[in-house]
């Protein structure tokens, strides 16, 4: 339900309708738009009805949602969502950045990687230390010992961490050791995993299935909303189609769709959706040119020799020049790259 | 690894390179083909050359898969498994059939249900006590309850249970209630939870998800085998794809296709893949036609009123109906409707 | 639009609305259906309004088509369409099977296979004299030369000859061969194609692009009945998914679907959607149990050394345990195989 | 076949292969890359070997092409191509914008487009005469009316004219009219359609099917090359998914993969892709962003009332703001949109 204010509603009468949702225990949210206050409400809105809330001076209209997603939905909140996680923003006017291995893999590497990242400009440290792999005979990370690097190497660079939690018994492990929970692809729609990492009140980054609709893509971001989290970043990161040229398509104009249909932030993983390092650097370019609010980028100092995703990740030589390229993107919509000072030109394609 | 031997390999010559693979510890299996005897083995293979496996009397070839999924390969077992639960058999000369309501909803309801299904011949009893719903709004299932439920429904006709299991921490919950435990198209790649149900040693039924191709989905089931579970069902429920006339898009090609790759049993759900019982029937009468190990089908006395997907659940009448109509299906490929006589003939289309 | 006539109508009053029909110079057909009489009516149905057929005697509803293919809907026509070819029947109680070589090669060739066919029980000989390949450097077929070998082998063995015809300025030439001329999927959308085969009065075989949904599809059938001509067969062939492990995934669904959206026959070609000759049998048996008015199937004397798509077609041997295995599928539903005895039972799978 | 020569290779040893490749009339492209001259080759390359061509001075490697649309690849002309259209330059430095309506309506309607799309910078006129539509109900287009409109519109403005032919009867009408010749989606695999286009020695646009691998893609192109025309481009306009928020999925990645493997220009057409206006401005910056020879866009001087895909259509005054928030893109790639100077900022998204 929505509640629309009149134009000319005055302080003191939209105050007077929170005041009654507080008193009723709604979960809501108020937005100001350019013709006036919204106040996005869920639970059960009959009771809405039954104080007639409608006629509540100041009040315009109260219509129900159009969309199934509710609390996800810009009718909810024309205003976007802003994460902060430590001093980054993400969902703000900067472009964020987070970089680093697909797996953590040793003490050195990690390090190595994180500083380079963060001299390019990266605020955010990525990293794998549970990994859901397709074969049971592939390398699935480092475990507890993984989220200890990840910790120590994002407290030496000051980065904030974000790591993937694959199992309900292990949220409140990785809550211990992480800034922000991945929940990855395969498990977008793993519902007690939403459900759980919603509960840890962590920031959640959730990434987009290879075949989730946007609709249900939303519902999944519902399920975590729904426990009063509301600290949900998505991240598109390519869907399955039947062009096999890259690994999976980059969907970019998911960006523009989510930020019509959601207040959310949406970031962009351009290395897994191409699964080739050559095309993330014109990826990313395309993705903050589209509006993405960040990316997530995989870079490893020796990508021949990388325990997975080799072939994906950048050098740091080419992520430095992923950060130079996409720069001047950011900043013709307005934007800026995260501490980032945008520089005269790119180094071209 | 696959150890192939000469067609007139003695029995002793076999029984020796057996008694080698067990002193060393590896998982095996021996099958009888047309050409011999082959047995495939997984696990540090290295040590079968440092042995010379392939000098000993009677091998004719030691040969690495040529696959990534091994277990779940032909290559290991050119021998169907045949799963046995309590009384039915998956995967032999019978076609078997599940049924029963998409959620359990009611004592009456269950019980009716199964009765029903029960006399027009299916053997096994399927309903939902954990729900994986698109929204968090949706019904979610009873739970506990409906697992005691499906347990009394089952123990009085004398049916065996599938039932779905989500998470990690509830394994050991319906692992106490189900006889099979279900693993749902979204959770296809939960690899937690694969290792989970492999280590209860439980019979699982892993329903292929709407975007995994056949390579990925034999690689799900090697997971739960890596854990030395063998009792492995697979069923195709439908993929996604461009046409939306039909909920999803019914693989019956992966019937051979899995047949020819896999020893492990397929079925076909052709209730979730079509999302409406008219396309129900005919959808039965293909996947048996195809080869298929075994039905799903969804049966509600009341379908206009199900809690979930009640478009898409037969009447008991109709169920009667598919019954009549599969059966002759099975009798033309040799095969019989488990605990069904073959009737004279279906009612036509 | 569709008249609808109350169940105790008279003859003379239907007369009555028919002729009008007539005399208003309108495309319709007339269906009896257990309700009582249908009468579809394409054309400027404004005058039906202005001429208030609606309070005729006998009619008890004129509405609109609720669909966009209006001429190919069972709105249009309850009954459904039978094309006769000569002596062949298609779309009735029998199921018709047309088979032969991709491509016309040579004439000792197409004259063996058409031989054997016709002997396991195939009524309608096919292959192919302009061929749409995928690359320009691969052979493009006989033309001309083909045509004459085809319809030369045809009326050497009393079979019905259907090939492709691939451009408007071609469609004369084959129609002085064919008995149907045949639409490739990726013509499927060629809309002056469409006009032309449709102006040329000859039976279509319209064959699904890889990328048509049904509605599409429908409505490219409706460019060839706009044109008056009402003899077209449709033509399942597999769509294109992101499942690789088949060529293409062949939407056996397709076929309950079309009967029930359209009147048209509908049949299933089991070689292109798969690509694999081992594939193409479980495939025609799940076709006919589906209900498929027809199979199509690429039969070659020897496939490894076909011009083109040597995998995917059958030995003769393998075509006769075809029909075998086909005919109990087809006894079943009460139907039989055109020309085939329906022998005791196939010889399994 | 490619001929690699040495870095040393003098002028002279390049020219006596090259006249060898003219007397035996082979058709050949020479490139000069930052490693030396390449020359590639096709024709009945046994010749080559025959005549000891890689045993000539200062040639390194005579090589078979690695992919089979030979003329289309990168390995037969490492150099882009640039294809010159009047005063017009695609595929060089210069971003190329193509705009107009779907379909030519009237001429006041068509030249008042083209006078405001000119201002704004495009330099290219499209606008649909013959019309693909998926009903045959729906309106068709003007023909040689429409023909006759855009000649005069683009000769008013000075722009170049590009539209799409559907039949091979056709092709000479519609080259009498049009500087470029259009292929649209529907057609990309009409094979008769491509040679027909290639013989007319017109630039061809042709776009990329709905369901069209980059790999078919290009051999499309190169049954338009293999007649001998070279003046080929290509156009990303979406591909078909399971994603239905958006009419089709942009494969805005098709763009760096074809720079990659072809020598051809590519464009992209957001607005059929999207099929919605308000994505079109994102997505146009994103195709740009990633590298993009030029833009296709649909602007209506009214969408409401256009007589075909009035939602995707941009009013002049959206499509004013499109080339002032892609400019600056360009501008980052060191590119400029054709005849625009760039402006000191967007407007932003």
């Amino acid at each position: 339900m929505r509640i629309v204010f009149r134009p000319q509603a005055t302080r003191a009468q939209i105050d007077r309708v929170e005041k009654l949702l507080q008193q009723l225990r709604f979960r809501y949210r108020r937005s100001q738009t350019a013709d006036g206050t919204v106040i996005g409400v869920v639970g059960d809105t009959a009771l809405l009805t039954e104080r007639h809330v409608q006629d509540m001076p100041g009040v315009a209209l109260v219509a129900p949602f159009t969309v199934p997603y509710k609390q996800a939905s810009r009718e909810y909140s024309p205003s976007s969502t802003v994460v902060q996680v430590g001093p980054v923003r993400i969902g703000g006017s900067d472009v964020v950045v987070m970089a680093g291995p697909c797996s953590v893999e040793s003490h050195e590497g990690l390090f190595a990687v994180a500083r380079r990242v963060k001299a390019a400009g990266a605020s955010i440290l990525r990293g794998g230390a549970f990994k859901p792999r397709t074969s049971p005979y592939s390398f699935q990370g480092l475990g507890r010992e993984g989220l200890e690097l990840l910790r120590a190497a994002s407290d030496a660079t000051g980065m904030v961490v974000v790591t993937e939690v694959m199992d309900t018994r292990h949220v409140d492990l990785v809550a211990q050791y992480a800034d922000i929970l991945q929940i990855g692809a395969r498990n977008v729609q793993n519902f007690d995993l939403l459900r759980e990492v919603g509960a840890s009140g962590k920031p959640v980054l959730l990434k987009r299935g290879l075949m989730t609709t946007i609709e249900e893509y939303l519902l999944c971001a519902e399920y975590i909303l729904a426990t009063g989290n509301e600290q949900v970043m998505l991240c598109e990161r390519g869907i399955r189609t039947f062009e096999t040229v890259t690994r999976n398509t980059l969907d970019v104009c998911a960006v523009p769709v989510i930020h019509r249909l959601s207040h959310l932030p949406i970031l962009v993983d351009p290395s897994h959706a191409t699964g080739e390092w050559r095309y993330v650097l014109p990826m990313a370019r395309a993705a903050v040119a589209a509006g993405a609010d960040g990316l997530m980028i995989e870079v490893h100092p020796d990508p021949a020799n990388a325990f997975s995703d080799g072939p994906q990740s950048l050098t740091p030589e080419h992520f430095d020049q992923l950060m130079r390229e996409v720069a001047p993107m950011a900043g013709a919509l307005g934007r800026k790259l995260d501490r980032v000072p945008i520089r005269s030109r790119g180094d071209g394609a």
